[in-house]
Formats: structure tokens, sequence, C-alpha cells
């Protein structure tokens, strides 16, 4: 299994960074996020779309969790992307996901997204080589479009090693609050470990456009993964150059 | 006012077919497609997308009456996209457009379209230049994606010339049933025309792919507007090859 997981990179890495001064620093960034959520309300011209991609207990949940603690509800919308329903299977694979992106003045998070219409749907061979192949484009097109339209567009994918999620697999059959968490399913798609990191892999590679770059973030220490997620929305959000709008002109 | 519109072609072209003939041809059309909408309703493999575009008084609502007489209601849905609310303008323009895309199995007719975006919006500058001329990629790209999902895309651009629009909108004043038709912002538009024309033309020009083509109908007469537009419909659902599914197996 770790050659291939190998193709994205390291997943320990925490850059130098200890744990203390890791939290420190998230305690900073998390007030700059309270902070800039509210002035991209305010300011109205721009939208956040975050997309959470990962492994099975990679951290998706734990990230929103942690990283938008604290953050105004009323202007943070996370949408999590299950199997299609019937009514979504009658439609093209960006149909749910288009009616989900935030509008101007939202930060919106996707659990999951548009990204599993080329990675489950690739592994398991749901529909035709020629089908998930001609998703690289499309997904290319509509981000640039969510783009040009103020929905700024950061990608993130929660990059753990295999030993580290069967030490979160035993941890969920061992704690009985964890149970929920685990299904028998997430044993079987464990056993396309590398099918999955091919998939990852191609994702990086052919969607990390100018306009929506993917990051892959080192997971297996979730201090160090909140760590760059944070920073990097903090990042994105303080390049937009955010204002409150002047008073309006009130007549005398 | 005429130069302009022979941009587009002729507005009162009957194609050396007598109005008799029309009739008896739309007559048969129609049982086609009645037809053709249940068996695509039953195998469930594509949709069908028709845009209806056109001035003022072009026809777009008796063109959606006529063609669909008879339909069973339930295989189509007919959209009317006006002015933007407040929360569609807080998406980009194909939001509401994608949201309202037919499922598998369905007919959906819009009448006005995201072609409005590149149309009133142009004319109107209510967007900058760089913004509608980006529009023209964007929607291409998100018909052929659209296309690769299933649904074919039939677009008909209702083109009049202006005396007979002033004859409609005479009618309307005149006609106390058809007054609800009128509204003063009409007039506004009118002298717009030739602006309209160039837009129109364009749009023709530039969204006129292999997967989604434009149709010029000229529909000074309405029963040659109901034939050709019907005529286009009848051969584009015959293409699909549908078929009603076979009986599932059951067991003894």
């Amino acid at each position: 299994m770790s050659t291939s997981t190998d193709m994205l990179g390291p997943t320990k890495e925490t850059d130098g960074i200890d744990k203390a001064e890791a939290k420190r620093e998230f305690g900073r960034l998390n007030k700059h996020l309270q902070d800039h959520q509210q002035r991209l309300y305010a300011d109205g011209r721009h939208a956040l779309l975050v997309v959470l991609q990962g492994m099975d207990a990679s951290g998706k949940d734990g990230t929103v969790r942690h990283v938008f603690r604290g953050v105004n509800p009323q202007g943070v919308r996370v949408q999590s992307f299950k199997q299609p329903t019937p009514e979504e299977a009658r439609h093209d694979f960006l149909w749910r996901i288009h009616a989900a992106v935030p509008p101007l003045g939202m930060i919106g998070v996707f659990n999951r997204s548009h990204y599993e219409d080329v990675l489950v749907s690739r592994v398991h061979a749901l529909v035709p080589e020629g089908v998930w192949r001609r998703r690289y484009d499309e997904i290319n097109d509509f981000e640039h479009m969510l783009t040009g339209a103020g929905v700024t567009v950061v990608k993130f994918m929660l990059h753990i090693s295999p030993e580290e999620q069967a030490r979160r697999f035993e941890r969920r059959l061992r704690d009985p609050r964890r149970h929920w968490k685990f299904s028998a399913s997430d044993l079987q798609e464990r056993e396309r470990w590398d099918q999955y990191q091919e998939a990852y892999a191609d994702v990086v590679r052919r969607c990390s456009t100018e306009w929506a770059p993917w990051t892959v973030v080192p997971a297996d220490r979730k201090w160090y993964r909140n760590l760059v997620v944070a920073r990097s929305i903090v990042a994105v959000l303080r390049a937009m150059d955010l204002r409150y709008p002047d008073l309006p002109e009130v007549a005398p």
C-alpha cells in the first residue's frame, strides 16, 4: 500500500512546527477567520467554497468542526454529499453540486463533492471510462465559471496513511460513541486503497488549476491538518480584500 | 431597422408550403410528439431541453401552447425565466438554469433562458463587457456537459420583423384579453431593436455548436413557426431511438 500513497506526498509531515506552537497559531487563525467571515458577509461581492476530500477516517468531519469553530453559523453552510438519490441520479453529476454552491457573502463547505464522481465512480466503474475521463475537463470548466462569478474555490485532500486509517477504524470499533461512524463497507473500500490513491493523484494532477488549486494536506496528525487548512483559508480570505460597505446616503 | 434584421435571415419565409398543408403536417407531427414523449419517459435514458428565445411578441408562449398541445403534462416541464430574484442574483448566471434542467425521461422547455444573460445583460450593459463575453464559452461548456449526461439541447430563436412586432403590440393594446401581455417597457426595448438583433446574431454565431445547434425560425407567420419547431423536435426525438424497456424478469 505504501508506494502508491507516496504519489501524494507525506502523510506525517509537520514542517518543523510542534503541537503547542501549532495550537497557538491555530487559535489566532480562528479569530481571523471569524473576523473575515463577517467581512465576507458584509462585503457581499465574494463567496468562498471549501471542498474537503479524503479517504474514510481522513478527518473531513473533524476538520469542519475544528476549523469553523466559533464562526457565525449563519454565514457558513456545510453540505455533505452521499450516494446520489434516485432524483439526483437522473441529472448530470454537477446538478446537485451547483445547487449547493454558496451565494455571494457566504462560505460553503463541501464534505465530499463532485470529485466523488471521478473517485468512487472510477474505482467502482460506476460509469464507463469515457464518462469519468471527460469529467476532469467538465469540473475545471465548472470551477472556472464559478470563479468568474465571484466564488473562490479551495480544495483540500486530507491525506492519511493506511496505518493511520487502521488505527482510526480500530478506535471506532472500540469506542461506543464512535460506532456510528463505522460501516462494514469502509473495510471493502480500504481494500481498494491503491486504486483510490491513483484516482486521487489524477484528481490533483488534472484539477489543480490556476483558478482552483488542490492542497494535499498531510493529515495523520490532526493538529497539523487543522493548521494547514486554517492557514490556507485565512490567506485566501485575506487576499479578497474584503471591506465593510460605507453607510448608504440618507436623504436629509 | 431592416438591415440588422437581415443578419438573422428572413422572417416571412414559408419555404413554399401553404397554410393548409402546414396545418395537416403539424397535426401529424403533434401525434408523433405525443408518442415520442411517452417513449422518452419510459426509456429513461434521455432528456430533451427546448430553449425558446425571441424578441417581445415573437411568439414564445404561443409556440409552447401549440407545439406541446396534447402532450402528457406530467412529462413536460415549462420554465419561464424572468428578471433574476435577489437570491438568484447572488449566484452565477447558470445556477437557476442548471437547477431547472429536466431529469432523464423528461422534456424541459425554457421560455427565455441563460441566453438572456448575453442579450438583455449585453444590450443594457448590466455587467461589464468582459463578463458577458466570457459567457459564450461558459454556455457552450455547460451545454456540452449536459449533452454528455444525456440531455439533448435544441434552441430556437423566433425571428420576427419589427413591423410584425408593431402589429402584435397594437393587437395587445386593442384587445382587453391581451392587455396583460403588454408592458410599457416593451416599447423601450423595441427602441433597441438593432442592438438586440446584433446580440442575437452573436448568440447564433457563437453558440451554434455541434452538440447544441441554434435554429433561427422565420416567425412572422405563426403556423409556419409552429411547423418548423415541431418538425425539429420530432426529428431530434426520433434520432434518440427511444425504446420501451422489456418487462423485468419475474421470479417464478
